[in-house]
């Protein structure tokens, strides 16, 4: 399953494109073959500044659908969002999560949402985590050489860990769910 | 100039196009021909009830480039928000105003934006009117037979009613001004 995360924000908007592949990994015996998690594309997208926010949208919007048409997802994975600084920052970011939702639905791709505390609870185990913890934990999760760039790019990378591994657990109790109910 | 105004809302977006047009008045020396603003469409987009926000935002969406592309607008006009109940109806509200900004950049065309105060004040003469004042001046100033349905239309009409007498505005005071300058 290929996950395309998004990470909100007015300034710049961080994607991150993440699939389980068979890897070779070295061990003590030699080498053998595991599902790794792989991170295929991140970047951000930042908004024009100066620009008037109907053509920022506009923008936002036409590199979304740019990047989900190349990569092919099968499914957006995005922050739920529940605070804000003010009601006034909530209604810009809202604008850019509008966008966003709309271009999955254009693609007719479904969306997940999880909460902060699922998305760092999933990453690294801690629902609290500080912002470094989680970038760390997504260069070691996907064995990226350095911390992925802009931080809102690592960001969408967590959440689309997050789906991943929210599905694994799922499948992993389907068939204990089924045992129990023989 | 003809104005689409949109009333964005999480439920029902309203939308109402008003223009210009010389009708024929009577008076008491006869009937003269004189600019008065009409109405040429309204209603309001109902959000799908029990779909996605995804869906639900793509269907507003489909709605509003329908509208635009059948009407045919120089400008949009909608308004401001600096407030809400709370961040979390802030958000909800800001994904559906994304769309329709996004809307109005898809088919290129400028966004005006007004204050409730500003477009209250342009509608019924008082910054701090009352809802139902302005329903009664929108059906008053459009010569409708009734107050326009539902009430998100209403204020979407009002909002390119406040576009269209700012611009009237403007253009009064732009002579006089190089007069002035002279």
């Amino acid at each position: 399953m290929r996950v395309f995360g998004i990470d909100c924000g007015t300034d710049c908007t961080g994607y991150g494109v993440v699939e389980w592949a068979e890897l070779g990994v070295k061990s003590g015996n030699g080498s053998s073959r595991e599902p790794c998690l792989v991170a295929l594309a991140s970047g951000g997208i930042r908004l024009p500044k100066g620009d008037t926010m109907p053509r920022k949208l506009a923008f936002v919007y036409r590199e979304l659908m740019l990047l989900l048409e190349a990569h092919r997802p099968e499914v957006v994975a995005i922050e739920e969002v529940f605070y804000s600084a003010n009601v006034k920052s909530a209604l810009k970011l809202g604008q850019v999560r509008g966008v966003a939702l709309l271009a999955a639905a254009s693609c007719g791709l479904p969306v997940a949402e999880y909460a902060p505390l699922k998305i760092k609870s999933s990453v690294v185990g801690y629902g609290l985590a500080q912002k470094e913890q989680v970038q760390y934990m997504v260069t070691r999760l996907l064995r990226l050489e350095r911390v992925p760039e802009p931080a809102d790019a690592a960001d969408a990378l967590a959440v689309a860990i997050c789906h991943l591994h929210t599905q694994q657990t799922l499948s992993a109790q389907a068939p204990a769910a089924r045992a129990v109910a023989r």
